[in-house]
């Protein structure tokens, strides 16, 4: 279920209601059965609609899932509790994603936040100090002597520790933050993450109902945008240093005391093991994972597990022991060929 | 003629003012006769000052223009119409700069608002949510439940479609949009593209008098830029979905339903067919087209144009075809000389 | 010592306090003498406490220093003057780390700023325009003709010449700029550089008490952030062309006329000479130089010095000419072996 201190779902509706909005077809079920809400395979029980999608790494969780019904293509059959009811679709994300629409239709880009300055219902800690223009949404709630920069946005539900600062002009939703976390001006936490169910006819987007969890003693630079999570979540762990313009999709998970310079790159559901260096404007693709300690140099493009303190570089990026052993080889190929004239 | 919902031109110029202000010789003109804007080779007329640059993208226009004068360095003769008045210049594009800042004197980076909250002349439809310190200037046009988000700002003349979403603390200038367009906190649409006449002495700033022309259906994420046109617009197609940190310059058109993954840089008055897909930190020059249905990887560079339905990679990218054939040489090299200590 | 301009500094400490809150041990010094300021070796006088670490770059200005006391590691001596009080630590740039924020403790992400608008210390030339919810900090000096963009945010003591034009929602901090300097929407002037002491535990930030200092004629695209100095200062030089979502990190130094396209990054302490030409998405590290007039192609990254004049492209970046050379020898050989089968 979506964390209730930022969604809202809407009433249950029947199986019946569920089946025409998501554009799919009941495979012996009830009409009439009530379900309440949304959720993954992993995560859903017997009131909630879950999709699986016939990929390896969706099997698994569906053998054993619990959910009350599921989207599914052509041919699937049921799980092995013998009781989800079957949604037939040619398209079961597309069908997950109307569906969700219809349980949160409220997840708004604009952000619920109705008056200026700061909600009456938001909680202020002994110390803070709100900047002007500065606004705070409702049932915020905001450690000792936290500071809200000029024109920043905390969104409703937000809650930062103690000692935490809101850059100029910065926003901040849908998180949940520790202690002496540091966001300079103009970041982006919260948004929608880049979720979409595509066919021939376009895109829908699939509606992103996680949240962003950032540890203690965390730094973020200033314009960095870090995703919301689509369902699960995004977590920045305590200690993580963050520069500027750096993208951190939906569902990453960054490891503690991990150094981010500039411009890099995280793609969705990526994990970042413990004190990983990553340089500046370097790619890393969803995902997969980085061990701890890795180091990843500047502009290198990571499209495979990365080994526990192993070094990486290049695009796409070998280890360097790799990269050492090719240009010893090239070397002595380019020197042999040079002097064969 | 630049759109007189964003832009005013000023009264008109005699060609004596026109010479002097942009730094030009008349060649057998009336220095008394009235010119009333500025305009490219093509869309000129005779109330027009163009310009021309020896190049062979100007050279078709420049043989069929109507302008009614231009500026030319020295040598260059009449266009075939034999009417236009040339002005000679060894700096035709920092001459054309000099006069569109006299005749657009207003085309400010500041922004043209000058009220809080709704300006009176903006109109506004049904159900629309204006959230607490945004802005929507001067006769703006918000369609049916549009969203602006908290500290937004909607330009002066914008108009937005129905159901529309501006994110926190984003901006839109010079723009007309169509339905359902979302954009994320941050956003920046129709600032000034990268547009300089540079000679040894400096840069000076070219007018940008385009739009910013998006259709239904388009996302935006999160602190990505898009400029608006010089003069021609730049042009976001129906169901593009844009993720965050992107760079779209000026006179840039992206068609129908492209996907465009974190950090990408497009370069000006490169043309993206339907149905693309760029890759995470992918770059593309300025000035090439990609064709409908081409895959472009991640962190690529683009730097020539790309056949329809085309995977391109690497930096300067390739085709995968031609990829495969250089990996696979390259290997059996590597392998050769390994084995040859 | 920092600008007082921009930075207070606390009241003055004796040897004893200082050697207590960084975490250090006095080597034969008077615990009652005052310390007022702390300083890089080459700056701090007898009233100064400065750090040392054991690298080549700082060898010369340690010889030299005059620092009445100084943060060193085991077994390093006294500097020339034979006056410089040792404090002993296992890592001296994490003691000036703390040091630093004890004798600034208002160097505040969240800016400074309390009142709305424009403050009444703040001093406006004439003609100068200010939008809806800009806010002007203390002491600001905005010169004739300024234009402040809505929602935009110029920081306590900043100085800005003629004609200087800030977009919306842009904000500019500790910083000193000339005429006719244009910064775009979003713009992020004057944060936090990347600075910080880091061991095992995790990282301390370093207080940056620098500023950016820009010329006249400078144009800055989109959401593009400069990060302040650390203690020298970040500049910009006249005449500076500057697109989108570029990072320029702090004490980077970018000589007269030089053109940065959109989504470059330069790292910390870097120095562009004049008339430089950075092609987009080019990365370039830290503490290195580029000549005047070089170019660096798009997407490059620049790992040392690059001779005036010189062209170089590739990741790691090399001269054209030894590009051209390596793919010569290339070509030849990947031929040889085609034909090879």
């Amino acid at each position: 279920m979506a964390d209730p201190r930022f969604y809202t779902v809407a009433q249950p509706m029947t199986l019946g209601q569920v089946a025409d909005i998501a554009e799919a077809e009941i495979e012996s079920g009830d009409r009439a059965r009530e379900m309440r809400d949304v959720a993954p395979l992993q995560d859903a029980g017997p009131d909630d609609v879950s999709f699986y999608l016939n990929r390896r790494t969706y099997r698994q969780a569906y053998a054993a899932t619990r959910a009350g019904a599921c989207f599914v293509g052509p041919g699937v059959p049921r799980p092995q509790n013998g009781s989800t009811v079957l949604l037939r679709t040619d398209d079961p994300d597309r069908s997950y994603a109307l569906l969700s629409r219809a349980f949160y239709p409220d997840a708004d880009i604009a952000g619920g936040l109705e008056g200026e300055g700061v909600d009456p219902s938001a909680q202020l800690g002994p110390g803070v100090v709100i900047g002007p223009g500065a606004i705070v949404g409702a049932k915020a709630k905001l450690g000792a002597n936290c500071r809200i920069g000029a024109n920043a946005v905390v969104g409703p539900g937000v809650e930062l520790g103690d000692d935490c600062a809101v850059g100029i002009g910065a926003s901040v939703r849908y998180c949940l933050a520790g202690d002496r976390v540091r966001l300079a001006a103009g970041v982006r936490i919260g948004e929608d993450g880049f979720g979409f169910a595509s066919d021939p006819d376009g895109h829908i987007r699939i509606p992103q109902l996680g949240r962003v969890i950032i540890g203690n003693d965390v730094d973020i630079g200033a314009n960095t945008t870090i995703d919301r999570g689509s369902g699960p979540d995004t977590v920045i762990a305590d200690g993580v240093i963050i520069d500027n313009l750096v993208q951190i999709a939906h569902n990453v998970k960054v490891g503690r005391n991990c150094v981010i310079v500039a411009q890099v790159g995280i793609s969705g559901s990526t994990t970042i093991g413990d004190n990983v260096l990553i340089g500046g404007q370097a790619g890393i693709v969803g995902h997969v994972n980085v061990g701890d300690g890795a180091k990843i140099a500047a502009q290198s493009g990571i499209i495979s597990d990365v080994p526990a303190a192993a070094t990486y570089g290049g695009s796409p990026a070998l280890s360097n022991k790799e990269r050492m052993r090719q240009l010893v080889v090239l070397k002595r190929i380019t020197q042999k060929h040079s002097g064969n004239r």
